[in-house]
């Protein structure tokens, strides 16, 4: 069986409080997709955390003194290095334009993952605020966010599904972003090669795959760059075994990694 | 139309001077696919690099000093290390069973992508060889392999085809290994989304996709844990326009670079 990945076309711009399990399910009533068992739908951030009400209003936020300290070392708005930091566990590197941060979620990531675009800019205008000054965070815990899609989606189908929320990161030593896991449910975030033979009997020495981060990097390129206009794919032809992950997996141990 | 990728199974065993343009067309029509303008052939370095005669034999190399002191240093076979050396710009990070390099080719990736496993084991062992003093280098230029390969499919079949090469590497920060691009050819390596408005009309803040290593690691995906089963898959539905590309695109110049 392929890997297919599928576009979920026709998603609408996601509001706090919309139920994204009904709002994909009509989407993909617009298709000639029927969801199956063992699918697995790859969400992009935004819409998860559109949907969890995870705007902030920048003129609603008073810098701290390490904010105003950070938005001069790195040419940033003092507002959002104050939700940068507060988002953050730790700040890693700071150029002009650039700050670094290991998130609170655990990842190594740009600005700890804070979108200053695509903030739905007419509802801003009409609310009296400036659609520039709104940005979006990370979902709270896009582990759980996933789970709570997961079991909804369970229960208005009964399809046992995957569920992951991806965003795109910049790598260390290579050019451009990738699609990577943020959280997941229902699959596995890194599968164990360990100990199994090749096909002469020698032992792998590779361990482990990250195969979550290798499907957000494939659901990453279906979406596009416009990640608003199709920012949910559906994936069909997983190639391991489900069981429930965890971003967890993913997270090499501070005292293990050598680029840190 | 959703981007689709299929395993080509029955790949025999390569051999250097083997043909894999003709190989792969062999073990295509095994299947009920037929190529069509726009596919991508993604294939395992494994097998460019054996039908390219790049196994060394470990009992024919002579460690140097500073292979001597790198084997101390990472507990590794002093010829290995050698050739490491050999295949390396610069030795980034050792640890006991780990050295991570910049390959001759300009990325980051562990022992010079010099892998163990996989050695024809039986006729190792026909020519009175140690199967396990046999190793396996990257191809010379995996770009210009995949040119090759390239048009010789244009020749055998008239199709215009891309093609790449991938290899399976660690990152900072994160557990797990995932399928990365070495080298391609008719398809780009970078997509540049700057200055492409978002559905609000704000520019885009993400430059640079990358567009190759996403389906690296989609590809990987599905040529699964023993890489050698499946070393190659058909790509279809790549949802960028084709162009000739370049490794060298997803390269990060040096003093770029925040975490080296």
């Amino acid at each position: 069986m392929p890997l297919s990945l599928f576009p979920i076309p026709k998603i609408p711009l996601i509001r706090p409080g919309d139920d994204l399990a009904t709002i994909l399910l009509e989407a993909l009533e617009n298709t000639h997709l029927s969801l199956e068992d063992g699918d697995i739908l790859v969400l992009a951030q935004k819409i998860v955390s559109k949907a969890e009400g995870r705007q902030v209003n920048l003129a609603e936020i008073n810098p701290s003194e390490a904010a105003i300290e950070l938005a001069t070392r790195s040419a940033k708005d003092p507002r959002l290095c104050e939700l940068i930091l507060r988002e953050s566990n730790e700040i890693l590197r700071v150029r002009p334009g650039t700050v670094i941060v290991e998130h609170r979620l655990g990842f190594v990531c740009a600005s700890a993952g804070i979108d200053h675009s695509n903030v739905n800019a007419p509802e801003a205008q009409a609310a009296g605020t400036r659609p520039e000054d709104w940005v979006l965070l990370l979902p709270e815990d896009p582990d759980r966010s996933a789970l709570e899609i997961r079991r909804r989606l369970k229960l208005l189908t009964g399809h046992c599904l995957g569920v992951m929320i991806i965003d795109s990161h910049g790598r260390a030593w290579r050019n451009g972003i990738v699609g990577t896991c943020i959280g997941l449910s229902g699959l596995p975030a890194v599968v164990d090669a360990r100990g199994k033979p090749d096909l002469f009997g020698y032992r792998l020495r590779i361990t482990f795959i990250a195969v979550a981060d290798e499907l957000a990097a494939a659901a990453s390129l279906v979406m596009g760059e416009a990640a608003e206009g199709t920012p949910a794919v559906l994936v069909r032809g997983f190639p391991y075994p489900l069981r429930e992950g965890s971003l967890k997996e993913l997270l090499r141990p501070k005292e293990q990694d050598m680029f840190r």
